[in-house]
């Protein structure tokens, strides 16, 4: 099948005309063309079948037919602004709450996981009068200029970085490359005492810190899995110091863990954030997004007097999309499946890890999986240029991964929520192939 | 046609319990619930058709089927981000670019104005090195955290308003209740005088100035014209000092004031911004939306040494509703019609300023205008409860008009842009009818 209009190197040229060369693709050496999708596997221009691993916006799978019913039957009925009453807004903010902890009841919908976390600053800001952030080293929470200030995986990459002095940087949650590691006897207490810190040297300063915030698990940061129980000690020391807590739930919500249906909940019941940010799943590709917070913080944001308006957020067709996202994942049990095939993955990873020097470690939830890749198992030394080939080798036997970190050395799994065992297989399999290759390369050539 | 899942009254009582109370809704005191729209009419969930001279970003009408019929099919094939090639975004930037200057090339795909501005700052901020912005006052230009500081009509509303140190806020070219009116000689020049001593006072503080920033005709600010000639000169006092100019045409553009595509054109030919930025109107009611720059601008931007990506931004179910939008605007000439029945809305609305004491001041270009209501036309006292008294009664009618501007006292047309002359007849008719009774409460009871 052919669905283009352009030869492929006409593409390549209007867009290096006319689309900002700051917006990359992937594999710049040879960039891939899609013209069509559909559940875990993409189609280039000339018929040839890719399988996904990496498109967590695609979640229920590409151009899932309820989704795109739902999308196509309200935009011939009716797409207009939320300052209209509509059924659509309040049901789908029903039926979000009823997924979340009673108290985080109160929606302001938004189109991408960068507005929710600016609305989510602005609320904190406001409810707490304060000014100061506490963010995760290598965390991204996205790409508007007061996002940017709170992401160090983006603000490193500055050749003249100047850190925001109301930005106060943790260190990242990282049992395995991290500050304190497994054989640490309480990483989450050690880690939530370095938040702490930066809490008292803020208020030494005569700083008052509004909010802390962090993905839930981090994903650009290297697939981090903080150890049970930090985000309760931090949001004790934050709540102490009259800020609040919040989630980013951008990547790695609607199910994808599979134990639950958001990442924050894997650290107990005990656990309730104060603001929750969605996004990239949310709408299986449509621009929309959400921030969920309590009754508490809505008011006090109502209360400076400011109306919020966000023109295209929450109209009727974006919650028709929503809800049908929602009823997909019920339906196909994806969060199910997320479990069962995530679980597998891991399984077939981990033999990976015993078979393969290069593999260093595996970890995840549900389908959210990384496999870190080091030179030296002692030193851990970044496998980079390793993780990049085995990316682009990859994608020469039609396999999309990606490889995301500070180091750039973590393959990351975070494929539609359809992913089969079959799919597990046929992944794994290639790697270990280019990896039974590559050692034989490092034997003969070592770094 | 009743196509509403909840009773009216359990619509309300949920959006009370899980929709943010800073999100107000139109009417607050009798809400309309909208089930279904076409052209430029809506129908509420007993089939009561209302005339919508307000949703410009309806641009083309409601549910248009080109527009409808471009999002599903797209949504069927496939929906994913830029990294991958597709026909779709390239196509859609050559055509955006075509109907710009030859030096605005380069287009950056985002999912709101808001993204759209807060990006233009990045531009401008990376490109120049400096930090300053200049806005005019009563501006809006967004809801995230960087735009509500440069945006005066909101921060004007918060108790404890606090200025960055970094905005300056220069006088509105407002000729009707500005500091320089229609009998000034030159008030092209005396309004860009102020920019530029702006200017000169950033700089006696040590501050360089990035950007300066205006709606190309102000809308929220009170549908204001700038005189001719004003972008000209403040370009000229701005590129002095470094800095860009950023043309907004989120409510603006895309034919809507009939003699050209973008309302920055009414200024002339020799008139070209450093950045455009365009919302609203671009997808019909889909999130979606622009930046475009200059070569010089996008390659500084890039040299940063950070990538930029947005997630949903440039997706080609956008850029087919985006080209589609392009379509039906040339196909169905809704430029020429802008200008047609704007000119004709205008020359109604002149009568009825003849008419009745109220109406101070008429202005706009195509089917942008407002109708200014002062109490007194020397002293200019803002009428803004007989405005809103207005708006209210037209809406018992079933006609759907705002009032905004500073003192909410400019009823503003920007409907559809399939908006007709019988469209008009009865808008003006019914606010004549309004008029002719609220006279009579006026020489009884005096205000």
């Amino acid at each position: 099948m052919t669905a283009e209009m352009f030869p492929k190197e006409k593409t390549i040229d209007l867009r290096k005309k006319h689309i900002g060369p700051s917006c990359k693709v992937f594999f710049s050496h040879d960039p891939i063309k899609i013209v069509r999708a559909k559940g875990q596997y993409m189609y280039d221009e000339n018929g040839v079948r890719y399988l996904d691993c990496i498109n967590n916006v695609a979640h229920v799978g590409h151009s899932h037919p309820m989704v795109v019913k739902a999308g196509a039957e309200q935009m011939e009925l009716l797409n207009t602004n939320s300052r209209f009453l509509h059924d659509n807004l309040v049901q789908y903010a029903q039926r979000l709450q009823a997924t979340l902890p009673e108290k985080l009841s109160v929606c302001y919908f938004v189109n991408s996981g960068s507005e929710a976390n600016d609305l989510a600053l602005r609320l904190a800001w406001e409810y707490t009068g304060h000014k100061d952030v506490i963010t995760l080293d290598n965390a991204y929470h996205g790409h508007v200029s007061s996002l940017i200030n709170i992401s160090p995986y983006k603000f490193h990459q500055l050749a003249n970085a100047e850190q925001s002095k109301s930005v106060h940087v943790a260190l990242s949650p990282d049992l395995y490359r991290g500050n304190y590691r497994q054989d640490h006897p309480d990483p989450a207490t050690a880690y939530a005492d370095d938040v702490n810190n930066l809490i008292q040297k803020a208020h030494e300063k005569g700083h008052k810190v509004a909010a802390f915030i962090a993905e839930s698990l981090q994903s650009c940061g290297g697939q981090v899995i903080p150890p049970a129980g930090y985000f309760q000690k931090v949001a004790q020391h934050v709540h102490q110091a009259g800020g609040l807590f919040i989630a980013d739930e951008v990547q790695v919500g609607f199910g994808r863990v599979g134990t639950h249906f958001w990442a924050f909940q894997l650290q107990g019941e005990d656990f309730v954030p104060d603001i929750v940010t969605m996004g990239k799943p949310i709408g299986n590709g449509h621009p929309m997004s959400c921030v969920v917070t309590t009754r508490e913080v809505a008011e006090a944001f109502k209360n400076s007097g400011m109306e919020y308006f966000n023109t295209f957020g929450g109209n009727p067709v974006s919650c028709a999309i929503g809800l049908a996202v929602l009823d997909v994942i019920e339906k196909e049990d994806l969060q199910g499946n997320a479990l069962r095939v995530g679980g597998y993955l891991m399984r077939l990873l981990e033999q990976q890890k015993e078979k393969h020097p290069l593999v260093g470690d595996i970890r995840g939830r549900g389908l959210f999986v990384g496999a870190e890749l080091v030179r030296d198992r002692v030193k851990l030394t970044p496998a980079t240029a390793e993780a990049q080939d085995i990316i682009y080798k990859l994608k020469e036997q039609h396999i999309l991964l990606s490889a995301d970190g500070p180091h750039r050395n973590v393959l990351k799994f975070k494929p539609p929520m359809c992913f089969s065992e079959e799919d597990a297989d046929m992944v794994v399999e290639k790697i270990d192939q280019i990896l039974t290759v590559e050692v034989e390369i490092q034997k003969s050539e070592p770094f």
